[in-house]
């Protein structure tokens, strides 16, 4: 009867978080645990509306394990990335009073309660559009809003959310987010911080080409671990070109540059699918249609003498474009159709059409 | 009337020389007008029955100028390669007697005397296969025989070749070729020179599957010079990996280790395309079918647990492979068909078996 009352509550919390698209690459580990990178890196998050992840966290003392189901399928909870997140999280949980009995979960509750998660992505999983980066920062800020947790230091829930993927300490800011590579062992420092709100460049649109929603054959995971692995390029972009571009790509969003964003936007790109080739075995993210993308962009750009749209390929075929102005976006969505005809046998089959949040 | 008789006669030489692959690839120039590398390379002659050129070269008082004919259609010898190579032969050329009337030209007559060349490859031209290599190697080697020059120091042809196509110095020998890039200022030490015969390991069998004939959209000259200019990863690959690579190879080719050979071969074919990618504008000389070839041979080498087949790519779509032996080109041969049957859409549309030359 008593322990009936005990199990009849239970609390819950939804939260919607975006994902976001690295301009300056992350790709290799120096920490596979502490999921610590190789370099800094820089993103644009991108409009929840369209590419976001929204997740529901439920405790109740009814439930007897932790357990999570990805767009509707449940999948095992006791991979690493989960755990670590669960626990960091469970070791920052406050005082929860629940509103309808006024009753009291504390620190000490909170350790026992098991979890249920629900998340969903409103876009292709695992085609290199940055899934996880969505679905984690989304996990750890749900949490944090089941759990009351309050940061000790900025950048906290960031450094919590890249246990889960690297990327997901951008998700948790809008805008333009740096992830700083962080030196300490323990990656306290190796955290994410906004470098300008999207309102700071309200001009940028983003237009993201789904080229393919398969799921890449090359996981991120197991791909950096081969490029850090096998790539002497790799190593020789990590500690000699990245810190560079990264000042460079602060000044260029700072002053709204856009021929200057664009520039290092591409040729970062250009350069991690690079390093990808120079893995051994090499790594293919690109196809035949994404270089077709990428030759339009370079042509126009050419052609307008300077340059008026950018592209950016993460680890998958689809590309993600920015373009200068709300009217560039309109000649580039024009020009993608006439160029790859949904109804063509190029697999271009998508576009969205973007203002970043 | 003695004007006729000094018109009457015509000296030719015809003459055929292969083309050649990379194994470690020659790619951006340190002197664009001498075409001195910014690395050394390695390659291996191929078989002249089935990649070559085939070269007349005729010489007489009634030619008015100098005229180049290419595969049958006349092209000017205006360009500068053209004129350096015929430059520096006639610079060379000995005394030649002429059988049938037993008149001798003299160094002095060939200078004032006008050049025919009819050159031809048996393979496409301009789409990878190194056909300026060949078709510049049997022009200087036509030409020697010709003008009976003979080389003041070993390799002295080699540099002459040079000057119409890099590549091509290192067609002029048969087997594993090495073109050292040399030091000088003039390139007189940026010559070709035989690491081994052909016949020091007859086991290894070359294919070569011609993924498409279509000339390739970016010249290997406008391509390099492109790298050169904006490629970070070129530079550090130039001067950091190829000299290291230069001796495995050379070490790998003595001893007949073929999973090293393999192994370099692979990575630095990889590696090439990736400097590709890190140019801007990019540049792809690969397509979907040669990744899908790349796929192939990796899977099956992982397979097998050590490598049994090797492939590299040059400036084009075409791929290069290495057997280890006879019975593994037959089965190579077997899965290329499975794979790539010529009747399907991809366009992978001819295979050719040699032994190399």
């Amino acid at each position: 009867m008593g322990k009936e009352e005990e199990d009849a509550w239970v609390v819950m919390k939804t939260a919607r978080a975006p994902s976001n698209i690295a301009v300056i690459k992350y790709w290799g580990k120096r920490d596979e645990k502490l999921i610590l990178p190789i370099n800094s890196s820089i993103s644009v998050t991108l409009d929840p509306e369209h590419l976001s992840a929204t997740t529901t966290v439920a405790a109740s003392p009814a439930f007897e394990r932790d357990r999570l189901w990805l767009n509707g399928k449940e999948v095992s909870v006791e991979g690493e990335r989960y755990r670590n997140c669960l626990r960091e999280m469970r070791a920052r949980a406050t005082d929860v009073v629940i509103e309808s009995s006024g009753k009291v979960i504390t620190k000490e509750v909170w350790s026992t309660l098991h979890i249920h998660i629900a998340s969903e992505n409103n876009f292709p999983t695992a085609a290199g559009l940055a899934s996880s980066a969505a679905g984690f920062a989304c996990l750890v800020y749900s949490l944090a809003q089941l759990m009351n947790v309050k940061e000790k230091y900025e950048g906290e829930l960031t450094a919590i959310a890249r246990l889960g993927s690297g990327s997901a300490c951008r998700s948790l800011y809008g805008g333009f987010v740096k992830w700083n590579m962080g030196q300490e062992a323990d990656g306290k420092d190796s955290i994410a911080t906004q470098l300008a709100e999207q309102s700071h460049w309200e001009d940028l649109v983003i237009i993201i080409a789904v080229v393919s929603s398969r799921q890449k054959e090359t996981s991120s995971t197991s791909g950096m671990q081969e490029s850090v692995k096998t790539s002497p390029l790799l190593k020789y972009r990590a500690e000699e070109m990245v810190p560079k571009r990264i000042g460079q790509m602060e000044k260029a969003i700072k002053s709204m540059d856009f021929a200057e964003f664009a520039r290092i936007t591409c040729a970062d790109s250009n350069q991690f699918h690079a390093t990808c080739l120079d893995t051994s075995p090499p790594i293919f993210y690109l196809n035949d249609s994404s270089r077709r993308l990428i030759g339009l962009v370079e042509r126009w750009n050419r052609h307008a003498g300077e340059p008026q749209v950018a592209y950016t390929f993460d680890a998958g075929p689809n590309a993600v474009m920015f373009a200068k102005n709300k009217e560039v976006a309109v000649q580039l969505l024009k020009r993608l159709l006439y160029q790859f005809p949904p109804s063509a046998e190029a697999d271009l089959s998508r576009y969205d059409y973007l203002g970043h949040s």
